[in-house]
């Protein structure tokens, strides 16, 4: 959809008439290439007053084009097929532990953290630094894994677990980290497949609001570990490449108070949006994770403890990190502020790109080459068009990526399949296995890599048949559904505990916190027959 | 696909245009039906022989095809939501036991094993007759709900399950009878998507056959209810309306001793190949049947029982039913045989049927209107074109349907869509669902029907949304991967008692049933080695 639409853009420049693609897999690349050589138009009275920078847009447009969709070569499997000896692979990653010994980081934190912005850390990749990005990524992931998908269930769009259990359902237990806060969010603009549950389902938990993220923070091992007490929120995007991101790419707003700088008003909506109508969303996602990492700030620097902040997220996750760390440099000044997404797209312009910088915030973003969505919004209209100003006149409008980057490239890996997969190459579990593999460019992928490789092909195909695993192969048994004791299928009811409430304050994870959560102000006037 | 090639049949017998259809969903009825009146040619010569005839025919395929795909009303749905309160109804249904206690038939049995072509108990459907039909409907379903469908496994394709626990790991303990046998097919034709297994599986178990379905006998608690040994084979057939059934339409071949009885090679060549070279297909499906089937009756008629075989199967598996029933007529005479089929293709021409009703055999046959499969092969050229014989000629070649038909209606329920869906129409567990409640074709769907309704969404999308039940949901935790104790996903092990073996005999089951299984002599040259 994106391609196509970024073909005809690329087509009315030229004005050559536009070619009815069969389909993204075969873009006949060379013939619009040899299209543009021979169709610009030269006297043209329409195109005259800018043929020169057009022509030079259209050239930069294909040459990013290009750049997207370019597969790796045909034999690129059979090559590492030939040398790789599947079977004994296989029995042999079975037994090798996922997870090496922890490395002290403590001393060098504040470089991890992106204090110099990750310099000389990127390309060959710091192993420690390797390390925290998977941390931080399966935060992320953990956002996926827990969200209840089922268009029928009463509890569609929230956490499947209390966030007592968060990681250890997901086998994260070790992680060194506790969630303190689950964070929801609505949206005053309507965004299609964002809301997924049925309107059949008349005792929703919610109509309007989805769990977006969770607020954790570093026990006292990983404190002595890293040498911080890390306060890490975690937010939810999407898991494929959807075509709300058009949607979305309304129009830019300001933000802050700074008259200049602009960030999308799609991202900025589920940021900030809250209804005193709702349940979950009588505070805005951004009120309720600023007053959580506010109160966490306070409470340990009260103590005497050095504290960072780390926000990560994929996808639409990656966005509204970004937002996030904006809102929190300006509301928590001095305090260290990271922002470490994956595969996340543009969020604002040029301007706010720059306040970020300046209030210290560091933005590591991990980019898959061959991923579209953290090319969107701006796939046309971004940093690389400062050299069109003829054309662009100013650069308020234009999209901007922030930071530093770490680009992957998944054909990298002798593991995965090179065929164009936009739903595989936007997956989280794709990143985080390019990255557990990367050592740099010019390297290959890492022998000694040892997160397990089947969790790529969690939500995908993206593994060489080679290795048997099956695709999108995450699923519960039967759906959910369990035989009762009359021998009747059934969606059993949830554990009381994991059912969302909006005034939850769970008292297990305060107590080892030494913290007691406050209820919520907005939520205390919920009446009674509403806490279910 | 069978539709579309339908359409132009009948579009090239009235010689007018084809017109390219959307889609089956949306089949321009009224416009073919006012065409055939207008655009039958009176007058030209390449028609004009056979222009009556051609007319008639055509008329009565319009009015076939017309019954194939006829939708409810769109209000259909809509009106059994007004009167259902769909919540209520789940509630009370969730605790209303499945079953309901047996009633003895031992008095009977004659009669509901077809010995009057169940002349006056299929409408209305007698209570004792409904539940017998389930009752062989679900060992029909068993096999597929035992079947290792995973590509990628080196088990594809074979039973998850020994025998002796098959029963019990589908939930059908209390069923009263005892798998002794499994049978394994392999064809001699090339069959698209039957043997689904990677090419990528050196390792696997048979690179030849596929488990076809088993037998077993009831046990004597089962046996002094039903007043008589009843012996039963159930064949696998498959699970949606695939296009496999066109190519399998090639040619009639003669079957047994008579002339003239012919039967679709497809199908023959499924139930007689075998190759030495083979592990499961030393010897054929119908020699492994034929083998166990025969030293069972001989068992028990040595006791002095009663005794009788009844032969069950869907789609597929319903054809190699009658098969099966036609050898075992021939092979054991004054055996009472039975065949009860559920949405099973034609089979053979009309002296093979009217053989098979010579010998005795009697056929009850489970349709539902809107399925496809049941139509085929012949869906054109069947026992409805006996009136038009100066087109037919001979009737040598025309496919017939076999014995007594019980007839559903997917309107009947009102817990299904109504809309267009082959696979639903043709799924085993959407019969099973229409026979459980079938009071008669006058009266509306049975109100106290106990099966679970759930069922029905197994492996298809035909329950109305306001039950909630996920489509497809039958399905394995994370596509059978589990996490080992290293924290990789893998898949296990089987049990090694539920590994196939060629040579299998379980001592189980045989203990209790006082007989020692033979072990086939073909299969006793069998290498150490090649026994896992």
């Amino acid at each position: 959809m994106a391609l196509s639409t970024a073909m005809n853009m690329m087509y009315n420049i030229n004005h050559a008439p536009a070619i009815h693609s069969a389909g993204v897999n075969c873009l006949p690349l060379q013939t619009i290439q040899g299209h543009q050589k021979t169709a610009v138009p030269v006297d043209c009275p329409q195109t005259k007053k800018s043929s020169k920078g057009a022509s030079r847009l259209a050239e930069s447009l294909s040459h990013l084009l290009h750049l997207h969709i370019d597969t790796p070569p045909r034999n690129h499997n059979n090559e590492h097929a030939q040398i790789i000896n599947w079977n004994s692979l296989t029995e042999e990653k079975h037994s090798t532990p996922t997870k090496s010994p922890k490395e002290i980081i403590s001393h060098k934190w504040h470089e991890l953290h992106g204090s110099k912005g990750w310099e000389n850390l990127l390309d060959p990749l710091h192993p420690c630094l390797r390390r925290e990005i998977v941390k931080y990524g399966e935060f992320a992931q953990a956002t996926y894994d827990a969200f209840d998908y089922d268009s029928f269930s009463e509890y569609c769009g929230s956490c499947r677990f209390n966030k007592s259990k968060l990681f250890e359902k997901l086998g994260l237990s070790n992680n060194g980290y506790q969630v303190t806060k689950y964070i929801y969010a609505m949206s005053h603009i309507e965004i299609p497949s964002w809301l997924e549950r049925s309107h059949l389902v008349h005792d929703s938990w919610s109509k309007h609001s989805n769990w977006m993220g969770f607020v954790c923070v570093s026990d006292d091992h990983e404190t002595r570990r890293i040498g911080r007490r890390d306060i890490v929120v975690s937010w939810r995007g999407t898991v494929s490449p959807s075509e709300w991101y058009e949607d979305m790419q309304r129009k830019l707003e300001p933000i802050g108070s700074s008259a200049e700088a602009k960030v999308e008003h799609g991202f900025q909506s589920i940021y900030t949006s809250k209804s005193p109508s709702t349940r979950y969303n009588k505070s805005s996602a951004s009120e309720q994770v600023m007053k959580e990492v506010t109160r966490l700030v306070q409470f340990y620097k009260d103590k005497g403890e050095e504290v960072s902040l780390t926000i990560t997220g994929h996808s639409l996750g990656g966005a509204l990190a970004l937002l996030n760390a904006y809102e929190a440099a300006a509301t928590l000044p001095g305090l260290p502020i990271s922002v470490i997404s994956f595969g996340a797209p543009r969020v604002g312009n040029i301007a706010f790109r720059d306040e970020l910088h300046q209030m210290g915030v560091r933005t590591l973003r991990v980019a898959v080459k061959q991923d579209i969505v953290h090319r969107m919004p701006g796939l046309f209209f971004n940093e690389s068009l400062q050299k069109f100003d003829d054309i662009t006149g100013t650069l308020e409008w234009v999209y901007t990526h922030v930071g530093a980057e770490l680009k992957l490239d998944v054909r990298s890996s002798p593991y995965l399949k090179g065929s164009l997969n936009l739903t595989g190459f936007h997956s989280l579990e794709t990143y985080l296995h390019l990255v557990d593999g990367f050592l740099s460019t010019s390297t290959g992928f890492r022998s000694n890599a040892r997160r397990d490789i089947a969790l790529v092909n969690k939500a995908c195909d993206m593994l060489v048949d080679e290795l048997r695993i099956p695709h999108c192969w995450y699923q519960l048994s039967n759906k959910g559904l369990v035989c009762n004791e009359h021998g009747r299928w059934v969606k059993p009811k949830r554990d009381p505990e994991d059912i969302p409430s909006p005034t939850a304050h769970d008292h297990h994870i305060h107590h080892s916190l030494h913290l007691i959560d406050q209820l919520d102000d907005n939520n205390s006037q919920l009446q009674p027959s509403y806490v279910f």
